[in-house]
């Protein structure tokens, strides 16, 4: 058996954890639910004591490192966490060293988006290339960029907040401070919102607006095609910007894709001069909730690549 | 004397060249106008004479390499002008291939805006950073983007298309296809575009809006604003997405700098969530016309560094 890494995805509902093996192959694999009701301390234990188990199992002889996603800005060189709005215990708490200190063992930390995107690179959608962006459509937007195989940081840890992107300038207020940022446009909240504001319903849920639109229900299509319009908008910005090959979507709102799409790939059409001079694909994801668990994995079978060659230059 | 390197900036208007040292000392300069109406055959035949010339006076043993910056798409990988607004003759002629075979020597070839970029961080505003981000403001906007130190390409060479950003959706149409491109609201043209619509006059150049602006004109002022609004709104969306140290405006424009950066700033502040959270910098460029000189100088010593790193892993 070869040598193997530990990767967590904290989530705001779900922790897990997986060992997974240079190739891919997950090991071992342990989920539960993010006891965020408990405390801060009860959920550092239970990342910790579901790292100790995979260890145990599998011996620490072969572990490559631990890589931990975490929602939120992500203060690199520190190790903090300085802005998670679903994990609020946790703000500006040193999380790196506490669980280092708990393991007496090295941890590598990386935002949640950006770990999805990572582990697209390595095992889902983007294989074949070096160069991507992933969108993550969920209650909020969040942005992973991987450039030249690595997530792309900015010198704090602060890039790739795509779903603060403004696609309507005098558009929807968002808690950033902002208006019109895309993840007030084409989240799946966006949804919901957009849903109510023209008088579908007071609390249907995005699959519900999905049902209505599926059903024919004229608001409801509109109400995805705005959606649509709004991802191609800050798509054709990306794609403008960044001339890389792959951009992908993954979020549980992907299963209205047939509704969103067509409206996104023509406004990316006419926004973007760089997608229509080149063969730019625009896809959904294909690891699912899977890609932070894959991605924080990657974390140190990367780092040691990355050390490998710089030292030897 | 040391090694040096022949730098070629060609633009629409002006034909340069010089040969520049390791440290950034000019040797030699060789300037005059771009001689479009001469034809295509012309000009390359210019631009060799410029290059042999430096070279028979610095001698070819100490040469480096040559790179040479041109306007519009380059299809990095055939050393093709895809779509130069200001060099219609050069579309999809293969100027490298060419401008090699006179020489018999190779040439690296790089989108001005692209080599501007390089330049400042090379000798300019970006020296003391690894990443940054230039916009040229002139009568288009074109944008660079310097990420570890260089040149960020894309998969075909047309990353960096930030004057085709959009930042008003609804906004004045644009040759692209689009509609609300930066450039139709920041750049030179677009001054003069906003002072006719407002009335202010029929043929008003932008430094005659300036002047206007200056002695009190509300009118006139509140284009500069409007330019400063659209300026912010794309910077805010670069920030957010790369977290870069730095972010540089250059060209004729930046006289305004006075009349446009309060609303530029106060844009940034309001629409950019990493903006407000990090010590991010926007900066006048300081090597002004000379910075795509320098850049395409700098190509040949940069490409034989990469040259180097590669060959020792």
């Amino acid at each position: 058996m070869g040598e193997y890494s530990i990767g967590v995805d904290l989530g705001g509902t779900n922790l897990r954890a997986a060992a997974i093996d240079r190739t891919g192959k997950v090991l071992q694999k342990i989920e539960g639910a993010t006891q965020l009701s408990a405390g801060r301390d009860a959920v550092v234990s239970d990342i910790v004591a579901a790292i100790v188990k995979l260890r145990a199992t599998l011996g620490v002889e072969r572990l490559v490192g631990i890589g931990i996603g975490i929602p939120g800005f992500i203060i690199m060189e520190k190790g903090l966490v300085t802005d998670s709005p679903n994990l609020p215990e946790f703000h500006n708490f040193p999380i790196r060293d506490e669980i280092e200190r708990l393991l007496q063992s090295p941890v590598l930390l990386e935002n949640d988006a950006n770990a999805a995107a990572l582990g697209e690179k390595w095992m889902g959608a983007g294989r074949d290339v070096q160069d991507l962006v992933l969108l993550t459509l969920g209650t909020g937007i969040g942005g992973g960029i991987i450039c030249n195989g690595k997530v792309l940081h900015g010198f704090v840890g602060m890039a790739g907040e795509l779903g603060h992107i403004t696609v309507v300038p005098g558009g929807n207020p968002c808690g950033c401070g902002n208006n019109g940022c895309l993840e007030k446009h084409a989240s799946a909240t966006a949804i919901t919102t957009m849903a109510r504001l023209m008088g579908l319903g007071e609390n249907l849920t995005s699959k519900q607006v999905y049902d209505l639109a599926i059903a024919g229900d004229q608001k409801a299509r509109v109400v995805f095609e705005r959606m649509g319009i709004a991802l191609g908008t800050a798509l054709a910005a990306l794609i403008n910007i960044f001339n890389f090959p792959l951009y992908l979507l993954s979020g549980g709102v992907l299963g209205a894709w047939d509704l969103f799409a067509p409206a996104m790939f023509e406004e990316v059409r006419r926004r973007s001069v760089v997608f229509r001079s080149t063969d730019t694909r625009i896809e959904k994801a294909t690891l699912g909730n899977e890609a932070g668990l894959y991605g924080a994995a990657y974390l140190p079978f990367q780092a040691r690549i990355i050390t490998a060659e710089t030292t030897t230059v």
